[in-house]
């Protein structure tokens, strides 16, 4: 089996430094640098394939200090503090020198408790239902994703008129599709157009500065989820004096809560 | 006029290394170590504090390793990257050359933009209509907030039947009310209880591992907000294998979104 855009782009080589050597992806270029959400997989990435790793991530928070230049960099993963069942990684991502992200993320062994998710899947068409978004588009990494768009798509009028709110809903996954594993699900996390796009349809200039993954899946439901469609849903919270909030959610088409993810995003004007 | 519990808390003595000397605070103990909140606190104020700040805060994530122990603590905050009106803190805390929690922030200089509150506040009664939650507490911490629920007080009947949802609304502000600053509604942002609690009225063993906060209100606007009271509303999305997390929100009374806030937490059972 020949290996996908996504494992191409993620893929890490080990220093002898214990640090880890990256490369940005052609496959996932964005207007300005990589595609945030590869760039953030990567960032997990080196955790993930980290000697001392103890149990799967719960949580993990990567902040954009700066666009990535085309081109290498090094990630640097350093166990802070591990615990009996609990592991608390700092994350830092360099380029020339420079700190072009920085990271924190903390890993956990599970175990079995009671449960529910209490956000459940809305009520939506199957994916089968809705075409897929299409058409040329201005940057590369969107073709790496196919995207079904419920509800609030992307606008096609720029018009500027308010919205009166900022949702989107979007069936979604890898293409070609691929088994999810959690650097695939940390980079569908930041598959959603900006809200204020959606809200006040204007192309204003728009970067995330940081993104909060929680992950409720592990390895069993990821391997449950396959490489089945996700929902995502997303909404503003507030926008404010050149930045707003957006949270998400991401569920299998089994309706199982996979991940919800928070992100703060810098707009002008 | 003499010093606030809380000031008195999170104050930090610069060292000759650049990293500060704190100490956790009787006046916000809670059932094992300090309140996570004053924690957070007392580690954005590692920033808050730094001869290089730029800006103010826009996002934190806070990721607590260990509980602290009683007594002094360092905290070290370094400016990874520090872009035109922009800045990437990474911040260390440490007890016994252990490491006790590390956190990251983003601050930022803001300009006027276009903006709206889309999170809307809900429509409930004033505070003076709404009693004071009092009684014998078993922690020390919450005497330092005075709390008027709204909706999904703490159980008083912890008979574990599942209560369908785990919303609460809660008026709240320091006790004694003090004008509000990044580093108290920083801990504002973690005084709500575990919904766990509140979903499924069992008093299982619970610690937040990790609590992220998006700042909507600058300067001017927590000047306005003074030392009035905050509506905070908190829910849960998905509990599952030992870990849920929770999302809120808290406005001031004229009804302006000032934080938008994420946490995941470790439940046992």
């Amino acid at each position: 089996m020949s290996e996908s855009p996504f494992q191409a782009a993620v893929a890490l080589q080990p220093q002898a430094d214990g640090s880890f050597l990256g490369h940005t992806s052609a496959a996932y270029a964005n207007m300005v640098g990589p595609f945030g959400g590869v760039t953030a997989a990567q960032a997990l990435n080196a955790a993930l394939q980290h000697p001392q790793r103890l149990g799967d991530p719960i949580s993990f928070t990567v902040n954009f200090a700066a666009a990535l230049a085309d081109g290498p960099f090094t990630v640097a993963a350093r166990p802070a503090r591990t615990n009996r069942s609990t592991q608390h990684w700092v994350i830092e991502m360099q380029q020339h020198g420079e700190t072009v992200l920085t990271a924190t993320a903390f890993f956990g062994l599970r175990r079995d408790t009671w449960g529910v998710d209490e956000q459940a899947m809305p009520q939506v068409p199957m994916p089968s239902d809705v075409p897929r978004a299409g058409g040329p588009t201005r940057v590369e990494w969107t073709k790496r994703y196919e995207m079904r768009f419920v509800e609030g798509p992307i606008p096609s009028d720029w018009n500027g008129a308010d919205q009166g709110g900022s949702r989107s809903r979007v069936w979604v996954r890898d293409d070609p599709p691929r088994p999810l594993d959690f650097a695939s699900l940390t980079a569908l996390s930041d598959i959603f157009f900006p809200r204020v796009w959606r809200r006040r349809p204007v192309l204003v200039p728009i970067g995330t500065v940081s993104m909060t993954v929680y992950y409720h899946a592990d390895a069993a439901l990821l391997r449950a989820t396959g490489d089945g469609y996700l929902l995502g849903q997303t909404q503003a919270q507030a926008f404010r004096g050149g930045y707003f909030d957006q949270t998400a959610q991401l569920w299998n088409e089994a309706g199982q809560l996979l991940v919800t993810t928070h992100q703060v995003v810098y707009y002008k004007e």
